[in-house]
């Protein structure tokens, strides 16, 4: 068969195939995973929400719907943006995905051509790095600390090369350090993005989900260019299994978004938008989420005792203000690809972090996750991983 | 901003502009559109399937799942695609799909260089072509009568053209035309594609509404040599609004059809496919299906008697033996987008057929759906529309 150039540029995912080796180890405790706590799904509240939904609009949501997505929904998202994110927007802005992985892949398809480049951080989410190479896309990470992307760093490599066309970000509680970017670098990321013609993929799955400190606006809320596509979600806020998530972002962008969806899937799913749109019209979502907020404290707070009081003090560590990872340093020369296969033999494991870097990763970094886990698992798979570091580092 | 390459490619399509037309004019009757009947939707079995799935698989239903699918469902499929369709097949063939037109764009990534060529039926589905073109394609239409592609044509376009891909098929009812490949034709069909190094996408979601005639093997059932991508979908046969589809194919496309799904949208809606998995387990959807079999065959009989007795002779049309649509060609030199206005004027509409051409279309062609309008609504608004055209036809 001859396959398309496209296929050639796929890259198997290393993060699969440790988790392949996690599944084939039953009763290991995975700090692997990245998925929302189950136990959190408002499962009654989903249930009547659903049942209404089949009950008074049921033919409209068994059938097929627009492509740009359910009308009221979008208009109810458009609202929201305005009053939680401080977007200014219309539901004119707002388009369904599939997940935010489609808001990725679309602004993929809709911005590179073969040799773009795609500015990320330092390390970055795979999921947004695998979504541009079908289409060419080549990577340059951004050096990135505790505040965000280093500025003098990213404007180089935007004088640099003027083949830059996406940056993509995740300035809340990024997956997969759990750090959230500064105030004041959030607006000279902007200012400086103001001066080139680049577009920024804002991907915000994890925002609300701000457990400690203060609320940050995010980059959209500063886009007096319309330069900002901002990817937003309902899979860690509600639930993962509908895919509801959308983009709001420049009207010239939402257009393509629309064209594109026709040709890529005509359509998210109708049933979802509207159990969603049920949801949230009838609970009060924000009362939900501080449930996960109080949740997930607990279990970051559980993992966080261990680092600070068990592990070798050369190991650096991230104190995430909210999300589902924390990020782990361990000492130079270190490699954790090789620590794993022990961690797993002694039934605790975690994702070696050299595969979240766009081009050559910090093999010496691991991510660890702190939301599927219960508490109970938690503190036992931490004294043994505890152990295990004690014994390696120096 | 800079957009890529793509999305010069992306076309406007015809038919939206036609639909927002119909919109604008309420009270018409609309022979225009492409939904099923949603009166059919069986919503007390669905009902029950999905308080079961929130009920007693929630956790699972609203957490995420694999790319491939819900692994189930993939096997219970496998096992119906056997059954009904004479495929034979394992889970490991198929790959779940939001609807039909993400398998169509599946296809066009994995196979579609710039230049490449896709061979379609004339008419052919205007949703498989939008599919190819943001990756280049060309489009080639073969000849097409009431069997099938046409063989000589067909062959000669293959030996010609290094460069063919795709050859993309509605071998069963097919939109626009609602004309069903004979047997005869299938089988020499495939035999000559065997001697190519070609892949054929075989588009299947009006198979089971077959109201007459027999049961005819789909392309894949013949397909000895791996070479058939087979899309099926319960957008017809149970409800579109969920979006559940899927292909059946080698595992070589079966593999990178899960890899490049992981940077599109991750995975399907993991709900919709136990609410499908559940009503199949628990309901008979063969049953169901023979209900949209009898009421369009009904609504078929409506539209067809006019079409005999009132229509001027000059016109021709497709007898359908099953799906949602038919087919006219007015006399030549006729152009069925003039007539298009003064039919919405006197309250009655239709899609006409030129834009379901990949190249030049026969502008004198129309494209009737049946399975929308209430038997009532097809008498009346087939009685304007036979007035109007014996007005305007030799």
């Amino acid at each position: 068969m001859r396959f398309s150039i496209k296929m050639d540029r796929l890259k198997a995912s290393a993060i699969r195939a440790v988790q392949k080796k996690i599944v084939s180890k039953p009763g290991v405790i995975s700090f692997a995973a990245g998925l929302p706590d189950p136990d959190l799904f408002p499962m009654d509240d989903l249930r009547k929400a659903t049942l209404n939904v089949i009950d008074n609009k049921g033919k409209t949501a068994f059938q097929y719907g627009l492509t740009k997505g359910y009308a009221p929904l979008l208009e109810k998202l458009a609202e929201r943006l305005n009053e939680k994110e401080l977007i200014k927007c219309t539901k004119e802005n707002v388009t369904m995905t599939t997940g935010s992985q489609q808001g990725l892949s679309l602004a993929a398809m809709m911005f590179i051509d073969e040799g773009d480049i795609v500015l990320t951080e330092s390390p970055s989410y795979l999921g947004g790095i695998n979504a541009c190479r079908p289409y060419g896309a080549a990577f340059m990470g951004v050096d990135t600390d505790d505040e965000g992307m280093v500025i003098a760093d990213l404007e180089k490599k935007l004088k640099e090369n003027d083949n830059v066309k996406i940056i993509y970000v995740i300035p809340n509680f990024q997956n997969p350090t759990g750090k959230a970017w500064s105030y004041k670098r959030r607006k000279e990321f902007m200012e400086v993005v103001n001066k080139y013609d680049v577009v920024v993929v804002e991907d915000n799955p994890y925002g609300e989900i701000r457990f400690k400190g203060e609320f940050i606006p995010s980059l959209k809320s500063m886009d007096t260019e319309n330069k900002v596509m901002y990817l937003g979600s309902f899979s860690k806020i509600l639930c993962p299994g509908l895919r509801v998530a959308y983009i709001c972002a420049d009207k010239a962008i939402a257009n393509y978004a629309e064209k594109l969806k026709e040709g890529l899937d005509l359509q998210c799913n109708q049933f979802a938008q509207l159990q969603v749109y049920e949801y949230l019209t009838t609970y009060d979502i924000d009362k939900h989420v501080e449930k996960i907020q109080r949740l997930y404290k607990e279990k970051c707070d559980a993992m966080l005792e261990h680092i600070k009081n068990d592990f070798p003090k050369s190991i650096k560590y991230t104190d995430p203000e909210g999300g589902m990872f924390m990020w782990l340093e361990l000492p130079e020369g270190m490699d954790a690809s090789k620590l794993f296969d022990e961690a797993i033999e002694r039934g605790v494991a975690f994702i070696p972090g050299a595969p979240f870097y766009a081009n050559d990763g910090a093999k010496n970094t691991i991510r660890l996750n702190y939301t599927v886990p219960s508490i109970e698992e938690i503190h036992k798979g931490m004294k043994i991983f505890s152990d295990l570091l004690k014994e390696v580092c120096k």
